[in-house]
């Protein structure tokens, strides 16, 4: 027997609660008890964002909610301004070239976290520029960006929105969307939301409500105007995925009975009792930058292949992390904190990194890490 | 206690077994453990779908799917021709025109099958028609349409592609993608392939790949040829929806050993028991073409409300069918029987119209549709 752990950022585990809510039988999506179940969770997303805005449920993965929030803002010809920091800054690159939307880039080393002056730069210098896009936290480094500071600049720019990738971000770290002013914030099921793949979120300001009304670019299944007209009924403007709606009615139970703060709290304890105990471990975290509450990327020790580490932990010991990606390959390796993930998970995490560092002959003592992560999981209990 | 019955034309049941696959521990979209088992899903596919084609997995529903069908193969200013017979007709429409795709419309009065001539006649009056865009099973009006004689005449049109939208129809009913030459063929996962709705198929034939190279429509999240190429690996090209697609692994398991021809006997024992049976409950079907053996649309008796029947049904007796779509709405009611279906299923669903019919005071002798619709499963059983 091999006991199974998922430690990956995204999937993260489903609690068993959540995945028996949806084993039960399928609801109708045009059905009353299945338009009282939404209409809860709209309720109750709109307070996991932090906002009065309305939060959109699509049946796609988190790219799918990216491109909405590129193509029901901006025409063709349009320009946006864009944080590219890893492979998914990138992603909001591409996602604009394909529909013709031109971009002005910040290029960041990989690993760092954006200075918030060079937003206010770029928009000073072109204030043609009608969205900034960016990264809450960039799943493939594990560096957080400053989204508040950000907002600040952008908000003072009455023709331009924010756009957050918050995909590892809601749900972790505190996000105050109303607050902050971000203007469209996406996330997907698969990471906080303790839930498997299948529905992206996206909430909306006005001031990007009034952009809607004038963007050109061509899109159909993605059409965030004609979603917000159906949730205004409890409804979804295609088939709604009805069971993870379901699974989500009970995830956002389990959150609100947490609470907001002991939420981000747990998620800035695990992930710093991960941090220290890497570092005693005597390992490298790769983020130079604000690392994310989300998950951590560690280096892999000189002479060593990431992808080992990450096979190992695997085969080995069962355990379902993450490697590095495009230009990390083989030179980090991931371990999430996120979601349904509590002190014995991260006790796990860093005891199997040390047992498979031993195992591949690395100089390590068994026990530093997990000692350090246990003394700062006790004082952060406390 | 009320007991519950799903009866609408999708999403439909979900059998046990196949919930509780689902209620596994989430696997990771990279991990081998999952290619295994898309692997396995991308043979069995293929097989459900009498192709040798790549079966693409989309996360969305199935108007993802016939989006894409529009996107990756067309370009802006190109013609297509559609035929529109009722709602889902009316989509390809409606997808077309948000891309820029210029169309050529046959309009079909709702009820009834098109006329493969139509397409004929249209295609040789405009060879510049690049795609055909039809419904196998119009799900809006119960009508099935003439896929295999479309296809043999925009076989004849090197340059021209047929598209079917068989979301209602593919594992229902016999579609032999090869053998007539469909070229793209786009289901869901919430009608015949008795899972929750999130998940589009889509097959694509060599002659479609060919349109695809020269497709400039713009597109992103559903990148055909991006996901042809990660399914090359078992993967696919964003975040898989895992625990979807476990699910479908054990759908195809159920569906293999019943056999194509045993499932395709079944659909049509059960519908034409439906049939007859609201025949000899005193009540008219809808359909004046060919009716679709996904569902049977029937009309409210003279005097009646067919949503009140829909409602009666659902609130009196736990039944969830389907009431009329747009200018069907209150002249008829929708009952499936798709997917996890089978002889009480027919059963209940007749025996609950007649009595909902009593209820509200129109005239039916109770059992005279039941006892039809029991001999034409009897003698159809042996």
């Amino acid at each position: 027997m091999l006991k199974k752990y998922l430690l990956a950022p995204g999937p993260t585990p489903v609690p068993p609660e959540v995945l028996l809510a949806m084993s039960r039988p399928i609801l109708h999506h045009r059905a009353p008890e299945f338009a009282e179940v939404l209409g809860q969770v709209k309720e109750d997303l709109k307070w996991l964002f932090q906002t009065r805005n309305d939060v959109l449920t699509l049946v796609s993965t988190g790219t799918g909610g990216m491109e909405g929030s590129v193509t029901n803002f901006l025409s063709p010809g349009d320009k946006a301004l864009f944080v590219n920091s890893g492979k998914f800054g990138e992603r909001w690159g591409k996602i604009c070239a394909a529909y013709g939307v031109k971009t002005e880039e910040i290029k960041v080393e990989w690993g760092y976290s954006v200075d918030p002056q060079l937003v206010k730069s770029a928009l000073q210098k072109d204030p043609s520029i009608k969205a900034v896009y960016i990264q809450a936290s960039e799943t493939s480094t594990g560096v957080a960006h400053p989204a508040r500071e950000i907002a600040a600049i952008v908000k003072a720019h009455e023709n331009t929105i924010l756009v957050v990738d918050a995909i590892t971000a809601l749900g972790v770290f505190d996000l105050k969307v109303d607050e902050w002013g971000l203007d469209v914030v996406v996330t997907g099921s698969q990471k906080a939301l303790m839930l498997p793949p299948g529905l992206a979120f996206v909430s909306v300001s006005e001031k990007a409500w009034k952009m809607a009304d004038k963007a050109k670019n061509n899109k159909f299944y993605f059409n965030f105007k004609k979603e917000r007209e159906s949730l205004s009924k409890n409804q979804t403007a295609w088939t709604a995925a009805s069971s993870l709606i379901v699974g989500l009615s009970e995830v956002l139970k389990l959150q609100k009975a947490e609470g907001l703060e002991n939420i981000f709290a747990r998620h800035h304890r695990l992930a710093e009792a991960t941090r220290q105990g890497m570092i005693a471990a005597g390992l490298k975290l790769f983020a130079k930058g604000t690392p994310s509450d989300a998950l951590t990327a560690v280096e892999a020790p000189a002479g060593f292949d990431g992808q080992a580490i990450y096979k190992n932990l695997r085969v080995t010991y069962g355990i379902t992390a993450a490697g590095g990606q495009d230009q990390l390959k083989g030179k980090v390796f991931r371990i999430a904190h996120m979601g349904y993930a509590d002190t014995f998970d991260t006790i796990t995490a860093i005891a199997a990194v040390e047992m498979v560092l031993k195992g591949m002959g690395a100089p390590v003592n068994l026990g530093s890490g997990v000692a350090k992560a246990q003394e700062i999981l006790l004082k952060k209990l406390n």
